[in-house]
């Protein structure tokens, strides 16, 4: 977990209180001074930046005690996660300095003029003559905010911002934040299409369920250029990279397994689907109201699509019930639904993935004892199933290729491709997932992506190393 | 004018041709070889990047002498302005590594969750914890392009890019180029509502007229960030710069000249109403039907604003009839429609801006033996009028003191600050505009539009050099 620092911006009265004290004050109250900067200095008062670090997470005690002390006043009280944040995360440069006169007439004005010429001849130059070729939107509406809800375009900033940031640095996309002051389908619909040309791909991100559908699936079919709505479709391609190596370690063949994936929203219908084309048999998907029935009918158009499938079974119940004999739980739903009995009931040598956030739907201390592999959507467990594997690769590969569309083959081979950097003997069922910060990742699932655009005819090049 | 550097890329037979037969079919051609790159070498072949300067900018010739050349096959001819063109001219860069999983846990989940909540709970943190206080949108829907007129979105891309090269070299100012596949005014206004929340300033940008007029003018009401069309405020900004020195070389007052404003299109609307600010009485406006009259009735709500203007004369008449006795004449109209005989005609010690693009109203060679003042839009003439001089240090002050809007009296102080760079001794008939890179536009900019900003009460923070 991250150590909690932070730094307290004091103005002192050198006449009624001494540093001696600030200090004194501070370590009494629990708190450990790693540095002081001082930001100003005068005969009368100085304002100084004092970093602490804290043992119990607590700083209203240090924010007691420093105002109870005469002669000093708290002027901002900032930690570093929010430090990191002043300014935001990104930044914009130009790929060359304008140097001189010359310089200035290449980029811009008058020589711009024959490359705008050039576009406009032919408006595929675009991809070789602009950002475009590089360029990811990353859009959200702010609406299903990680697990913090809607809270709104401003507030969703810090997320998109960390996400550009990923891709630059995982996967040398170039990507921008863009938060929509709306909620209306079609205006959200509209809005992309309009400010599509300058970008290669759109990244949309915590946009709630049901519009997410509906908003992907028509910018998928009205844009040229992939589309990928992350919430759904990378927690997908990681639960199914995961599932592969996990009925490694268990020796079960995927045709042969019962799956329940509880909570069918965005992720969940994803996961589904790709359960499905990668060769699950027997599937049950489970909402609030019990099992998803083959040709049950339903009102919500994705759990209809689930009820027509072949391989969805004929089976009613609540999750309890039909959680018996199931070799496999994906739960992408709330914390603390499964309990002990739960899981004891599934066949032997299951697998559960407990992916609700912050708490999954079951603690290891409870799950550990009975099942084989357990996975959650936290870094303090094993097995961590992070989406930050998926989307830079994607892109990276969708990009190369200048793939039109993100479709099903290109991310069941991604799936594979990060399933594929644990190797065989290093996998256990304490590691069936890579780390984000292992480089084989972007590389093999950029290479399986394009694989994969290549032969589904979405490729509109063949990138040099595939040549 | 800059250089015409050419790179031609050649497929080599070595059993039919030698590099020195190439080379000499170059130079025989006039071309002067200053560089080769080999791409690829083998056996049989080799792949090259020939660099040549071009005495008389025609690469046809060679392009035919190697084409003629038997064992060589031209795979590509680029020139230097193409060639900094490969791939775009920005990149989106994180402000810092994500060296390990504590610095994820900061910039991304889980602990960017308490920055967005701390917005969430008062938006305006967005300044302090996301790009928002440094961002600028370049927004154009590609309809009114340099010269070229309408050639869309995606032929636009190369000339935002370099404004954001521009800001942020100038300025600092993060830039990011939106081109919008829509020309409907209302569209544009409310997709550029939709995206606002991550920017603190829209520079709108190459938008045809009249439509720019409403899109700006709505934007600024519905938004509480400043917009600026860069085509009409940056232009007129630029213009009163350069009169205000040109008075001052020929000793008249603004109040007392008159002035013709040729064109009432984007920019000359904009330069009207600034000449009334900066305190012009006798004002000519003048579009293809001839003078705009006082009191007159106009369809064009902007040119019956001008005709409701006091300040504006009650004259009728062409072009050629109303320049009589002008002592300044501004075209923003088109080439060559200004005779020699025209600016005789106009008072003693006269003014000429002649920004039509690429050709002048009238020529340099043609105006300089009349007028006492001649500057034009172009860098190969003195007195470049460039609004490279503007746009940089008006979003940096407007950016810096959180402005909301760009108002006349900013716009006005930042003229006067353009025209104070040149000093009282370096002023004279050729140089009365700064050099785009004379650092001490953007510092001048910025200072007088945070003053103009906060004497307007328009400002919402006050920087810390103001304090």
């Amino acid at each position: 977990m991250a150590q909690t620092s932070i730094i307290f911006r004091l103005e002192l009265n050198h006449q009624q209180v001494s540093f001696g004290d600030v200090a004194a004050a501070i370590s009494k109250a629990g708190g450990d001074i790693t540095s002081i900067d001082v930001i100003r200095s005068g005969q009368d008062s100085s304002i100084r930046d004092i970093t602490v670090d804290l043992a119990d997470k607590d700083e209203a005690k240090i924010v007691d005690a420093l105002k109870k002390l005469n002669g000093t006043q708290l002027i901002n009280v900032s930690d570093r996660t929010f430090l990191v944040h002043l300014g935001g995360k990104i930044t914009v440069q130009p790929t060359l300095p304008i140097k001189n006169r010359d310089d200035l007439s290449k980029v811009y004005t008058p020589g711009v003029a024959r490359v705008c010429t050039a576009i406009h001849e032919n408006p595929k130059k675009a991809y070789s003559l602009t950002i475009k070729r590089n360029t990811v939107a990353v859009i959200t509406d702010g609406t299903a905010v990680l697990g913090l809800g809607d809270i709104g375009p401003y507030a969703a900033a810090p997320v998109m911002e960390g996400k550009a940031m990923l891709f630059k640095q995982l996967a040398g996309v170039d990507a921008f934040p863009i938060c929509l002051n709306t909620k209306d389908t079609e205006e959200i619909i509209r809005t992309i299409k309009a400010i599509s040309p300058i970008f290669g791909g759109i990244n949309l991100e915590d946009i709630s369920s049901p519009r997410c559908f509906e908003i992907e699936s028509r910018l998928a079919e009205e844009l040229d250029v992939p589309v990928f709505h992350d919430d759904q479709h990378g927690t997908a391609v990681v639960v199914i990279a995961g599932l592969l190596n996990a009925l490694k370690v268990v020796g079960k063949r995927i045709e042969n397994i019962r799956v329940v994936v509880n909570g069918i929203g965005a992720a969940g219908v994803s996961i589904c689907k790709m359960l499905l084309e990668a060769g699950v048999t027997r599937l049950v998907p489970v909402d609030r109201e019990g099992a998803i029935v083959r040709r049950g009918e339903y009102a919500h158009p994705m759990w209809q699509w689930l009820a027509d499938q072949p391989q969805v079974e004929n089976t009613t119940g609540t999750l309890q019930e039909v959680i018996q004999e199931a070799d496999v739980f994906i739960g992408v739903s709330q914390g603390r639904l499964l309990k002990e009995e739960d899981v004891k009931r599934m066949a032997p040598k299951s697998i559960v993935f407990a992916m609700a956030n912050p708490e999954p739907e079951i603690m290891p201390e409870e799950a550990l004892p009975h099942v084989s592999v357990y996975a959650t959507g936290r870094s303090d467990f094993p097995n961590q199933i992070n989406n930050v594997l998926v989307f830079p690769g994607i892109f990276r590969g969708a990009l190369d290729c200048r793939a039109r569309r993100i479709n099903e083959p290109m991310k069941l081979a991604a799936s594979r491709a990060i399933a594929s950097v644990v190797s065989e003997s290093e996998l256990n069922d304490h590691y069936i997932i890579p780390s984000i910060f292992n480089e084989a990742v972007v590389t093999q699932v950029r290479k399986a992506v394009i694989e994969a655009a290549i032969i589904t005819g979405v490729s509109r090049r063949i990138p040099p190393d595939f040549r």
